[in-house]
Parts: C-alpha cells; structure tokens; sequence
C-alpha cells in the first residue's frame, strides 16, 4: 500500500509516520518510484506498536528505537531477546548500594527467587533490570518502614508467575517469534496498570463481602 | 516526644515535619508549652504513610491531604472509606464518552463483573474511578488494535481477586480501622509497581523453562 493508505488504516497522519521512517522507528518502504515506496501490513503491525509505545506508554523515541531493535534481532535466542526488549522498557530506580537495606533485600530476593524454584530468573540474577528494580523496591519498602511480608511477597509472585504462563501461552498464539516479543512489549505497557485496575477492583470487591458498604 | 525525637526517629528534618504540619498533612501535637508540642506514635505512623505518598509515590501535596482525610473519616462504612481513600489517589484517564470504543468497553466490564460474581463491584460501578478507569483502558486497547481477549482478562481478574484476599488478610492483622486504611492506600502505592516486577520476572522465568536462554 502506499503511504496514503497506511496513513488511513492505521489512523496515523503521514507526517507523523514520516517522523516515526525519519527516527527509524519503522523500517523503509520498498521504493517503486522516485518519489514512491510502498508498505506492507508488516509496517501497519510495526506502527500499532509504536502508537502503543510513544502515545501510551509515554516511551521517549530513542527508547522505543532501543526496544524495537532487540524485537526485531533475530541472533538472539528467545529469552534473551525478549528479555532484552522488556529490559528496555522503563524500569523503577537501581538498586542504592550505599543503603544499608539493599544487601538484605538482594539476600531476600535470592531466597525467594530459591523457595520459588525460578532457577531461571536467579541464573539471569543482577544482569536483569526486573530483578534490579526489585531489590531496590524491597530495600525501599524496607527504609520507608513498610517491610513487605515474605510470605505475602511470595503469595504475590507465585500468582504473577500464573499470570506470566497465561501472558505466555498468549503470546505463542503469534505466528512468529518477532510477533511473539511485540505482544510481550505491548502487554507490558499496555496491562500493567490495567491490572492494577483490576487488583483496586477486586479490593472493593472483597471489602464489600467482608463487611458490607 | 518532642518534634526533634519525632524528626530523629522518622529520619524526616524538622523543617519538613513542620511543612506537613502547616500543610495539614500530620495532625497537630499536644501543646505542652508555648512553644513545645507533644508527639505520639500515631505521628510517627502517619509520618512513615506521608513520606510513602509523598516521597515514593509522588503525590501532590493537596491529593496526599485529600487521601488522608479519608483514612480519618470515622463517619464512613468500611468499604466506602477504604474506597474513598483509594479513590482519591492518583487514576488513569477517564473514559471518553465522545470514542465509539467507550459504550462496548463498559459492556464488556459489565459483563465480566456479572461473569466473575462481583455483585459488590458491580454495584459501586461508575462511582468508582477504578471501575471506570478499566473502562477507559479497554476502550484504549480496543482503539489500539490491542483488545484485551475476554478469557484473558477474566483470567487476570481472578488472579488479582486471589492478591485482593490476601491483601485484605493482611489489612486485618492491623489494630484498629483508620491503620488498615492506611496499610491499603500504603500497598497500593508501593506494591504496584513492585506487583509488574514480580510479573515480568516471572515472564522471563516461564520463558527460561520452555525455550532455554
């Protein structure tokens, strides 16, 4: 299709699209004519995500640049390179190695990542970004004197785990492995305040059954 | 204790203390003096809930009093008062009645209360801005390209009701009303974000076991 038509069915005005081609945020159109390219439904797939990302996910451009780089690199193996596209995202703060609560919430996050049996997330360990802003999010809670309960902690992570193989089995009904890390990346921007909607609604919800209005 | 115990032990300067004060973010102390106010543990607490709102959770001052001013609220029933509290906190946007998306998005909400069983959620719907702010971010996805499938969403709702009970067990294990209040409006501030963690950590577990590294 041509770039009129891209514009029309994904929504997008041409002159935004064109700053998305400019900022390598969308690949090329096959070049028919000088003045001509023409897209295919690769580039409308490409330019939902980028909405999603940059409209929604407020992600500057040069991160969803990054992001998308490791969506589309095909060298990586599969958990890497879709680790590597999540681990481009925004993440909360790293961890304070200065703080006296950061070498106990590490030892916490290991012990629970061990009673949990996730020997893949401890392999991964310190190199994650996810498991970074996790120590640093304990050691926080800690200092602010709100300790989160080891065992609510791994309550909570044994039901994102169910969580995480739907999010999952989700994903593989993708037909390619590209495809599979863009609704990866898109889940992650797009579902996790939802579910913090949904977590609210479900404290109102079992409040309302507990004691009534 | 005297403001500078209350400043030693809650590790907030006494500058800061006294702007809570004046902002009437913490409740004044007992006036022993002219000029010396007497302060309890109730300060010491509230202090710890406002430096969580303020400090993590980046609340604007005149949003962290209206929060407080319903964890103080005697007059209110339990769930309208750890409703109310909630729901002065910070929201995703609010459905856009002018989208074509919006009408088949409450529907949609609509439709897995009832599938779920949540009559109490039901009932409160639109008065809540957690309800409508599910509204809202369904309506976004659709809109998107990115439909939140049913089977998934319901799925998700289950397994954040699964959370909400243990929150609520939680909350429980608090002495009196106004603390469980605040242990709620505390967890959702500072457990969300930690909440997406532990999912996409359990994301890059699952991927590990079914597809190596």
């Amino acid at each position: 299709m041509r770039l009129s038509e891209l514009s029309e069915r994904s929504g997008i005005s041409t002159a935004t699209i064109k700053y998305y081609l400019r900022e390598g945020l969308l690949p090329p159109g096959e070049r028919v004519s000088a003045t001509q390219a023409e897209y295919g439904e690769g580039h409308l797939r490409r330019l939902r995500l980028v909405r999603a990302l940059v409209q929604v996910g407020r992600l500057p451009i040069a991160t969803a640049r990054e992001v998308l780089a490791h969506v589309d690199d095909e060298s990586l193996g599969r958990t890497i390179r879709l680790g590597a596209a999540l681990w481009a995202l925004p993440h909360g703060p790293e961890p304070d190695e200065q703080a006296p609560e950061t070498a106990a919430a590490r030892a916490e996050v290991d012990a629970l990542l061990d009673r949990l049996g996730w020997t893949g997330a401890r392999e991964i360990g310190e190199l994650s970004p996810v498991y970074r802003s996790l120590v640093a999010g304990l050691a926080t809670l800690a200092r602010l004197g709100y300790p989160y309960e080891s065992a609510q902690l791994e309550e909570h992570a044994r039901l994102m785990h169910e969580v995480a193989v739907r999010d999952l089995d989700q994903m593989e009904t993708c037909a390619t492995r590209s495809q599979q890390v863009e609704m990866a990346v898109a889940s992650a921007v797009l579902h996790e305040p939802l579910l913090a909607s949904l977590r609210r609604l479900a404290q109102e919800e079992e409040s309302a059954r507990r004691y009534g209005y």
